[in-house]
């Protein structure tokens, strides 16, 4: 097997030791006899897999009794929809950060539900930045304030988070959940879908404060009713079992390197390498992000001309590095480098863009 | 590696055969550098993967043109409030068919979209059968019938399907899809959780006329907007790509069988092992369904007293037959004999049976 750097903004590269267990236990899971493909979501080893990883995602974030944690499907477009659904009342306002394309799309589906305010937005300037906390106004009788805590297509992140007060602040965590150490208190509620940071696909991670779920409408479609989730431990219906085993794995994995601290180390380290070299050669690289606002996650620039982003995106194919051609709506390139990226792949992409602009500048 | 016989009724048994390519192919499919896990959803293997599937599911149920499929997360649960929002207009009734627990919370969704007729109910006779055609009338202005195709808790399934005329047939296929032959064409839409039949949890598989889908409401969530979803081929968000891919191997798996009509001799031989030990045992076990009602997935069946049937349970999971105990609504035993279920399982369970009744008659 000749494993590349997979650079891909989601699905994307997973620690190879959780894959290496995985394919063990594919066959049979310990001495059960059958696969958890094939386990029931009732039997007991699955119970113990979902509520260890429920406790290992809480311990890591550092949180306790008051929150949950709920394992969903529909990806994080469908908590677009049930964030608003049960939580922004008649009478009261939604606010949203629209800082990149998932933000506006979080947006376009709380429209649906009742009434929205843009408390920010950088769309005039094709989402390069994210706001600073004091840059936020909240409207009176505000449901919520809604952010994009790391935007995946525009490669920014927020680094300091606005203060609400009172007011319930909601993340879409998609792209760096357990990337570094938060301030998870802070939040009401946080989504992530887990195909960044700490899963494959097929399975969004819920944390919420329980006091805030509780006694919402009961007239939702059961599936999207986070309070009919959380009384039922996320098995209200079928769970999708299989990506909560892998989300359990990973979610150990990162455990087992050290933790968020640990994680943000070699995240850190990973994303100078790279931004690094854009800054050095500013006549070549063009960094998409403002620099206050680089995401640790997703580093996006830009090349001089199109066709010579064409021919970086496919001789770095060839040289093994894959997936860094930037999202159609932002152009340029893209690498992805989550949780999961080694440290090497990086040091990888860094020297191949100091080769390829000796080679062609 | 010992595999037992898994009866759960889904999670459940998978082809053994599916389980060792996926295993192979863990770490690395097909030279691409890395798992399917990892891989982004706009790539081309993922793409073949993803068309091979829906154009394989529709050759064996020998559908055209005029249909589509489509991979949705959420689970068939989500599917019971998709089905109404999507289709149940003001001043059209929707009619349901209440043939077990999942009708029932397939009705409840409608109710809280729009207005609902029960056209049948075999509730206060414990869902011990389905109606036949001509015992359904359907009410004026009927946006469709909805049907359970197989009822899993209480093993019953439909032989018949209503005829409906110009009222579009929904049905619930999650516990009998591609398990023999239908005339699938008198189907406007089909929806089926894939963790029975055809995959693992995490995946619920829609296959329906797409004029049907074509024009409907703008306002729902997108996510359960089936036209976005046909519009975007079941890419507009990240899909639960893992369990797609096992879902295409299933039904690669069915074809090489021998397709639907290999699958139903198999599964009626199956059944019959367990009925036929039923019936000639009146004394010691009783069938649970109708006769004429009898599910050829689920075998359910009573034993003389509460006692035996805990013993029955405990002596069958050390024999290795697992996951046979009844579902709490129903109590009793249940044998989950999907498509996977090699006959050799069917076979054990038959003799177990018997030498359980000579040993405690």
């Amino acid at each position: 097997m000749s494993r590349i750097f997979n650079f891909s903004a989601g699905p994307a590269v997973l620690p190879v030791e959780v894959l290496e267990e995985a394919q063990k236990e594919l066959l049979e899971y310990q001495a059960t006899g059958m696969s958890i493909l094939e386990m029931s979501h009732r039997s007991k080893p699955f119970e113990q897999i979902n509520n260890e990883a429920q406790a290992d995602i809480k311990e890591l974030l550092g949180l306790g009794e008051d929150y949950c944690v709920l394992f969903m499907g529909g990806g994080a477009s469908l908590q677009f929809s049930a964030v608003p659904m049960n939580f922004l009342e008649p009478g009261k306002i939604a606010a949203y950060a629209v800082t990149g394309s998932f933000s506006d799309k979080a947006l376009k589906e709380a429209k649906k539900v009742g009434e929205t305010a843009i408390v920010f937005s950088s769309k005039e300037a094709k989402y390069n930045r994210v706001p600073k906390p004091e840059e936020i106004t909240l409207p009176a009788n505000c449901a919520y304030l809604h952010i994009t805590g790391n935007n995946t297509i525009e490669g920014t992140e927020f680094f300091e988070y606005p203060n609400t007060g009172e007011v319930p602040l909601i993340a879409d965590l998609s792209s760096d959940i357990l990337s570094r150490p938060i301030d998870a208190n802070k939040f009401t509620l946080i989504y992530a879908g887990a195909q960044k940071n700490i899963g494959p696909a097929g399975v969004v991670v819920v944390i919420a404060r329980k006091d805030f779920i509780k006694g919402r409408s009961k007239d939702l479609p059961e599936m999207l009713n986070y309070e009919t989730m959380m009384d039922n431990e996320s098995l209200y219906n079928t769970p999708p079992a299989y990506a909560i085993y892998i989300v359990g794995k990973v979610v150990k994995w990162i455990k087992a390197q050290g933790g968020l601290k640990a994680m943000e180390e070699r995240n850190r380290a990973k994303a100078k390498l790279i931004y690094d070299v854009i800054d050095a050669n500013p006549d070549f690289y063009k960094g998409y992000a403002d620099v206050d606002s680089r995401s640790l996650m997703n580093v996006t620039f830009g090349l001089v001309n199109e066709d010579l982003e064409k021919k970086f995106a496919e001789e770095a194919e060839q040289a093994g590095l894959s997936g860094l051609k930037g999202h159609r709506s932002v152009g340029g390139m893209r690498a992805s480098i989550y949780n999961a990226m080694p440290f090497e792949g990086c040091q990888a992409l860094a020297n191949f863009m100091l080769e390829f602009k000796e080679k062609n500048k």
